[in-house]
């Protein structure tokens, strides 16, 4: 039943329904969470063996090193960083294996920029006159878009589409705009909306005319094993593609094993041009001796090698495909034909991006709230926690049990449909 | 025989006799590295069950949190910081426990607080009119150095006493000159001196009228439970002495496991007042989601309480006491009574400091790698890499083994007379 067609009299009619359902659902005191891509208890017990690992006695990284001990550089591990090259495109040489979190090397990339100049650059970006500013795809990461809060950095949005972000709006920005000094992609499995970038996206983002002589691509390639179907696709060589392109210091790439192994206490990763890694490291030798070392073994013993990780993945996978197909059915059944609902249908990552009728998702969000289901604040996906439109919602299926991820869902349903019945009636239901 | 009293002719002999004594010791082609105060791998294997934990299935705080997930926040495991609370002197909900490097949390409180204002400051540091400038007590720990130098943060050198930097020195510079916003403190055992800063130093260190509103110790309280005496040290109550003196945010207290478990992949802690704390975590939030939670347990499994520590601390001792007295009997018997060296004989910590002849540091350096004796470099000690009277070396007797260390003493006191009869005949004798 499409909702935007209903006369006034049968919205009534929903409405008083919809209530009804509301009511029940908030009888049933549920305590259920979508709020963030935590992986779930089922999925961190596929890397069980890690916690016993490397083992006693076993401390010699490949070159003899005691991981034990100071020393051995930023770069990490080689046979960790060898493991991960062929899935981020970035060859081991020129990848660095740090501590924990990809996050903390975006910021750490961000802050230093801020206070040295890059390659390339002739100023630091905080004496950008004007203020320095980065593009935003939007929808895109919250913790991204905090990262650039935090330091002042302005955010000028750029629409997703299916492709990527909206290139053409982005070319002709950074071209005009000297103060445009960065760029936040998620080439795969987009958080939220799970878009792939195309091959022409990677090239006209290779190949982007920046005014910015030191412009920079903040290539978060936070799911680039993380399938959900077969067609695994294989991670866009943006370090290749940029130099190709004459802009070999274009790029810095992330990724991590947070959500391969353990969310917490896993192994980031940064790729980047041999002048970008001499810059960053040069700043964070007088930050750190090094990273975890005895940690990087440890991922080493227990992925072993690309073979490992691709297997762990498809574990992975075996527990995650049926959650986002629930998302799809309960979605499906639900809104399928109401008229204010669309929704993604990933093919790998962590989220699925719900877009409601324009100018309810705060209301969803509030509602479903009220009823015991934590969803990720409305606007969250865009910067400054502001969606224009008020439609967009992150949802994260991944960490609740099947159960309980599809009772959610159902309760998000029934949220999506009253709001959007008040919306058209244009008063409050509730 | 004190040098310094021998007429030219006797001199000559002793050249003589020097020469030939450092030609053979040229001819051992000895490879021997005193740099860098690491602990060594016999230290090392004193932690080796700690490759194996936390064991398989064991993956609680002890608040319930699974620690191989994101979340839990950024002050660390409660059970890890207060094993250490007593230690640092400083109330387990004041401690956080972070990732493997209290250099990083030292590096990252001085990156804030150049871009951010402090609590009770006015501005940033960056915006220090003249530029913001820190006490660094000489000689002292480079990486402390390095950071300053990193951030253009002009480097004021304090001299040292036994009892800790010259505090007549301090509080003249500090009350005069609001540009000085820090001071470096290695408060016991201190790097490289061993001194231990007396009860009076640290009472006016905590009342030190500094005219920055924003002034800050940084206290490294890097050798916290490191003894080589039965004395065992406390570690001074400085967050409690600056609260008496009515500066409750002046101190940020920094302290790590990586002298005590592994150096690479221990647990690094800063500990300061509420309002400090929230300032930083706030910042800190935007960088990254937690520390390596897997690895806090680990240490909470191996150590267990205060008494696991000091237990292995004393394991630590009866490795590295009978190091420090053969640098103590081989400088003794070599320089004793020479007229051209001092060196000190600290009660804990890892290093030794040798004063030699004024204008002899550089030579002394050089003369030993030229005999395959890496030494720290000459001026290492002092900010900018420059001692003024080209005095200092450190000594970092904990790596090599015994035999090594020994070998490698004898030949450094063959480097220090050769240098000083040099010296005193005002002609190269090499």
């Amino acid at each position: 039943m499409d909702l935007t067609r209903l006369g006034p009299e049968q919205l009534a009619v929903e409405a008083e329904r919809l209530l009804k359902e509301y009511e029940d659902l908030s009888a049933q005191k549920l305590a259920l969470d979508l709020t963030r891509g935590k992986p779930s208890p089922e999925q961190l017990d596929l890397s069980n063996g890690l916690e016993s690992l490397p083992g006693e006695g076993d401390i010699r990284a490949a070159d003899g090193t005691d991981v034990r001990n100071y020393g051995g550089g930023l770069a990490g591990l080689p046979e960790l960083r060898e493991i991960y090259s062929g899935f981020l495109r970035v060859p081991a040489k020129q990848l660095m294996a740090h501590d924990n979190s990809s996050l903390a090397l975006m910021h750490d990339a961000v802050i230093h920029a801020m206070m040295f100049p890059l390659p390339g650059g002739q100023a630091r970006w905080a004496d950008t006159p004007g203020g320095a500013a980065f593009l935003c795809p939007v929808p895109g990461y919250d913790r991204h878009f905090s990262i650039c809060q935090k330091f002042g950095i302005e955010m000028i949005p750029v629409p997703m589409t299916p492709d990527g972000p909206d290139l053409d709006v982005a070319e002709r920005l950074a071209a005009e705009d000297p103060r445009i000094k960065g760029m936040w992609c998620v080439p795969k499995y987009s958080n939220p909306t799970g878009a792939i970038y195309s091959e022409e996206t990677v090239r006209r983002l290779a190949a982007l005319p920046a005014a910015a002589p030191d412009f920079r691509l903040f290539w978060d390639d936070a799911y680039a094993v993380h399938h959900l179907t077969d067609e695994a696709v294989p991670s866009a060589p943006i370090l290749e593609v940029c130099e190709a392109a004459g802009h070999p210091d274009r790029v810095f790439v992330f990724g991590s094993t947070s959500k391969v192994t353990v969310a917490g206490a896993g192994v980031a990763f940064l790729g980047s041009s041999p002048a970008n890694l001499a810059w960053l490291q040069g700043h964070l030798a007088k930050r750190t001796i090094g990273p975890d070392k005895i940690n990087q073994l440890r991922h080493v013993r227990f992925l072993r090698d690309a073979a490992g990780v691709e297997a762990l993945m498809a574990a992975h996978r075996r527990i995650l495909e049926p959650k986002f197909a629930a998302v799809d059915t309960v979605l499906e059944e639900g809104l399928g034909g109401s008229g204010v609902a669309t929704w993604t249908k990933p093919r790998g990552g962590y989220f699925v991006s719900l877009d409601v009728l324009d100018g309810c998702a705060a209301e969803v969000v509030r509602l479903a709230a009220a009823a015991g289901i934590a969803l990720t604040p409305a606007g969250a996906t865009f910067p400054g926690g502001h969606d224009p439109r008020d439609r967009n919602i992150r949802l994260a299926p991944t960490f609740p049990g099947l159960d309980s991820l599809e009772k959610a869902m159902r309760g998000v349903v029934t949220c999506v449909l009253l709001a959007a019945v008040s919306k058209l009636r244009e008063e409050p239901v509730i």
